[in-house]
């Protein structure tokens, strides 16, 4: 699983009842099924990420897998050894499979060629982010009957971002339509070339959207020269409630946090009913134990 | 399980008889329990701990929940999230209880009233620390029978202490005396409105209890203004066999730990028969197994 | 299990029949085993060690023990406490048996002396690892099928190493043939005095020996007056794949981790048939299950 790219329709189909059949799970009393009690699962982050590690956590122990964890703040990484090296020593130790978040972008398929596991792509670098696109567009499912169809804006620092470029596979391969929205400096020329219309002005794309998937804004990044300041920003890109309301119509909003509260969106639109951000994170450890699960039949 | 203030008498009583439980399950060879196989607790350290939480997690893996750990050094709470978002996301991937450190008095209180489910304080700030004074009065009930008219001196800094406040309320609701001793600057004014006696002198203070726990003195205050130089604080206010022997009775030595050895006491109190300080961890476990285990009961 | 040194040539042999046990239930596809589902082990780490830690929480995993795991960057040790009350405090929490990797040199045999617990040896400081000993000579054993008149060549920097020390000790109470080769300041005067040549050409070394072990070469150390820069280093103690092939007679080639490829050996060598690291730290998990399991049945 190294990026949506690599997908096909039929692929997201099979995940998405899946995770449907999880998600069942998820709701009982007992929440763990004993499918993966034979699989050992390495979660190797080279780049902090408590979401996300919570969730694939969560995911692989609702599994019964068994799970080590491996930081690069404390690894022997920093002792100059190699990825691939790093990697297969902890196969050696009789691992099945890795998800790995890096910060250089194809890190993921770079391994894939080197070494002999299953791979998960838990983030590399701003290239993609599979499981969170798969979990965007099951959110998206849940919420609006299909993807297909629907028209879904992407708002924010496009060119950063790995949840972009999957979220656009992902939606375009299941037929929706996509526009991003953001400051020029902030939208990578390949967009185009990908069929995503830029829509410079926020008001017009909600006015065409269905769904408005609002990008995280990185602090760290404020205070580059081709960033606007969040004020800017926020004047510019942020949705309050007044604007929401003044479109006539329901939109569904997305974040795949964490939330800049006041930046990106104000509180009282983070928390209406339109939001659904906490959905996001509740059908993340559903899609995640859907794809291990899949991906974890291949191995037996 | 916010902080002893809002307990009552029979609350302890309760948690009392239920720790006993688990300690005799402790006591055997097999100390896990199948309890709580359906419950998922987050451990959410906003500060370091490794005593605490160490003591959380071993009691929530012998009641079979399954634990997720949070720690903020490596959080999104560092990325501008808030409180509230940060602990829903997390319960929305179907996390069931919450253990919380916090550096801020009341941080548990104001998340209670945010988000909808069972939080234990863990500690928040120099408020409360409820864990730790259940397990310092069950220690002291083992060891003399009961709490009830018992005198308990408790000595140092008890103006950033959390676990000061939580044991003058414990001890108090159970009918026991408490006094407080320590240098002026560190003995906050409230101590007198809740009918503690303040004993300037340890001798006296000594001579007058049946218990003394001992609170740590903290190296990183050691050279702040208010605050005596270790030398000084150790002369008036730390405990050596020969002041121990002096008194012409046997009373019982607490500590939380960690000990600065040769500071609050000399290391011949310390493993000296009258010291409960490592009955004290022992019972920890049991007791936040207890507490653990009655807050799930009402989840279910 | 605090060093090699304490052992006798019957207790490798048990360690190593265990081992071969565990190999097999390694290579099933359950590969856990319910031994010891009613020991708790702690592994207290007051250095970082990825690779070795991960190989021991992976052994105690598989033989269902309960893991806790301390490291000393978030503990309080940093805040004054003494070791021996740290381990204390742990055992206090019915923990049955520590793990832990130490800067100091006998570190775990002072412990031994003053708490009350199995203790295993992971490192410490420049003294003795005596697990990674084991799974060499285990590993050895594979390869050529006996250790016994094997002759073997430890190559590097033996001053710093606890890879080189308890090697030598093993190696030898087995009947094997010992020689260390590395530049004069990295060699410590003791070797000679337990019966190890030293041979400072790594050509005649190799034209020598049956087993070549190339020690990592810690960066850390190589601005210090006493270290060669790594390019000399490398030219006159670092094996590339011409100089193994004109040695006109195939030897083995081990390495503890992590490599600097290019620096101890260059990438054809190991990643070359002769080179049997992967299979070190397989085995790696083995001898770690074989030790613990013999250690908890004596606690039984």
């Amino acid at each position: 699983m190294l990026g949506i790219k690599y997908l096909s329709r039929e692929d997201l189909d099979l995940i998405f009842e899946t995770a449907d059949h999880f998600k069942e799970v998820l709701s009982r009393s007992i929440k763990k099924v004993p499918s993966l009690r034979d699989i050992t699962i390495a979660n190797i982050f080279f780049e902090n990420s408590t979401r996300t590690k919570l969730s694939f956590e969560l995911a692989e122990k609702r599994l019964s897998a068994d799970v080590i964890n491996f930081s690069a703040a404390q690894s022997s990484v920093r002792k100059g050894e190699t990825l691939i090296d790093t990697v297969n020593n902890i196969l050696s130790m009789k691992v099945d499979m890795v998800v790995m978040r890096h910060p250089n972008p194809g890190a993921g398929i770079f391994l894939s060629r080197h070494v002999n596991a299953s791979i998960i792509n838990a983030g590399d670098g701003a290239h993609e982010h599979p499981t969170q696109a798969l979990l965007d567009s099951y959110s998206i499912r849940e919420k609006l009957g299909e993807v297909a169809g629907k028209k879904v804006v992407i708002v924010g620092d496009i060119l950063h971002s790995r949840v972009a470029l999957s979220n656009i596979f992902a939606l375009q391969l299941q037929g929706a339509e996509v526009q991003v929205c953001g400051p020029r400096t902030l939208i990578p020329k390949y967009v185009e070339s990908l069929g995503v219309r830029v829509e410079p002005n926020l008001r017009k794309a909600l006015e065409w959207c269905d769904v408005a998937n609002m990008l995280r804004i990185q602090n760290e990044r404020m205070d580059m020269s081709y960033f606007p300041s969040t004020r800017e920003y926020t004047r510019q890109y942020g949705i309050d409630k007044k604007l929401l309301d003044s479109l006539g119509k329901e939109i569904v909003i997305m974040h795949p946090g964490p939330i800049n509260r006041g930046v990106e969106i104000t509180s009282d639109v983070a928390d209406s009913s339109q939001s659904i951000i906490l959905n996001q994170v509740e059908n993340g450890v559903a899609i995640r134990m859907a794809v291990i699960y899949l991906l974890a039949s291949r191995i037996k």
